[in-house]
């Protein structure tokens, strides 16, 4: 055992204030930092003197994702070891298809001291940034955040859309452009009006923002007529038509 | 029109240093801040220098729930046609369980500007602070976060239970303390296991957190001899069985 330790830390969705403050602090007290390609890590020497701290850009590590994954587990248990404040920076919150209960499981295999700060998660961020609120009162009693990276009846998919699509909350589908298609359509076929509203953000938090509203049986049309691309965010239900002015 | 406004500020689940950077500056800059008792609303004074700001526990007012609500958006409306500088500063994220939308509506009724600050919602940050991430790389691709507040079956619930136990992904109930027995004997009686893995956090995030473990059909249980009280959050699924040295 060393004084090192790792601090994982939810950087938010995009723009750098968004981080909380104990975030900030962590970022400010850290000898090194893991960064990827996701929430404000491409604005880190905007809000942070980098002075004497090293980076770690993650993302570029040349292997498969899953080798990526134990290689930043790996970097993160030998640079505490080494006795180093370690920040593992993460878009979103760590424990929302963020990986992170994996790095805290590798530095406890390893006896490094780990502890997490969370952050705001883009599944609730997003659409609100587009105003749109996942729950209203009256409207809705629950909500879903669902990776799309899998078609409906995928069988390695671990989600059974036609059970989603009955719930009657909203529904946040993050990773899920490719699949929008299938995806849509499993959610009508469960009985989902084709009319339900629903939005669509791409680059949400960002400059680059964009947004489209569209019925969910329209929705697969109009993300490809409008190219959007990753990241983006969709969201399905009544909440997606709400108005301003009420 | 003036120049006053309204800023939304999600304050997270407790703690006031996981409120975000954006949402702090914002209550340094505030004029009149309206708090409630959730979130890091009671820590104050503790972080904010409050010379020369006016401070309204909303907790406070002497009405009932829906009459309060209106009082609040009135008080939101009147300060910033004041030419004052609101910030409602709310517990978790705005718009999660939180009628921020309501709060927005009002305002721009009124022609008031506002504009909101998500914060980290208590449905994945309690759960994390006991350990507990709402999801896991194989082991779950959603979670649903659903309001217990009714029992299932009754009229005016928007929630189909047993089509929820049949997701396949993490169920995350806030408010649902008084009801936790029908509703997961609606789950079980959905299909889910008795013996599926669920966490239980009392005062999530606070010095006085709890947390039990237990499996589904004991939940109600375990709930009633540990005298679980709001508020708290439990969450059901594999996700609540893992353990950090996996």
């Amino acid at each position: 055992m060393t004084n090192g330790h790792v601090t994982l830390v939810g950087g938010g969705p995009g723009e750098w204030d968004l981080i909380t403050v104990r975030g900030l602090r962590a970022l400010e007290a850290a000898d090194v930092i893991l960064t990827d390609h996701l929430g404000p890590t491409n604005q880190l020497d905007q809000f942070l003197d980098l002075t004497g701290k090293e980076v770690i850009d993650v993302a570029k590590l040349p292997y498969k994702k899953q080798v990526a994954q134990e290689r930043i587990n790996e970097l993160l248990v030998t640079h505490a070891q080494d006795g180093q404040c370690v920040v593992r920076l993460k878009g979103g919150d760590p424990y929302v298809f963020g990986r992170g209960f994996e790095e805290l499981q590798a530095c406890a295999a390893a006896g490094v001291p780990c502890s997490v700060v969370p952050g705001v998660t883009s599944a609730t961020s997003v659409p609100a940034a587009a105003g749109v609120p996942v729950t209203q009162r009256g409207v809705t009693h629950s909500f879903t955040v669902v990776s799309g990276h899998l078609a409906p009846g995928d069988p390695r998919s671990l989600v059974d859309w036609d059970a989603l699509g009955r719930v009657g909350g909203t529904i946040v589908v993050i990773m899920g452009v490719r699949q929008v298609r299938p995806i849509t359509r499993a959610l009508i076929d469960a009985g989902l009006p084709p009319s339900t509203p629903s939005t669509v953000i791409q680059d949400g938090e960002t400059a680059d923002q964009r947004q489209f509203r569209a019925a969910l049986g329209d929705l697969a049309d109009v993300m490809e007529q409008e190219g959007v691309t990753n990241p983006a965010v969709y969201v399905i239900g009544e909440v997606a038509g709400l108005e301003v002015l009420g």
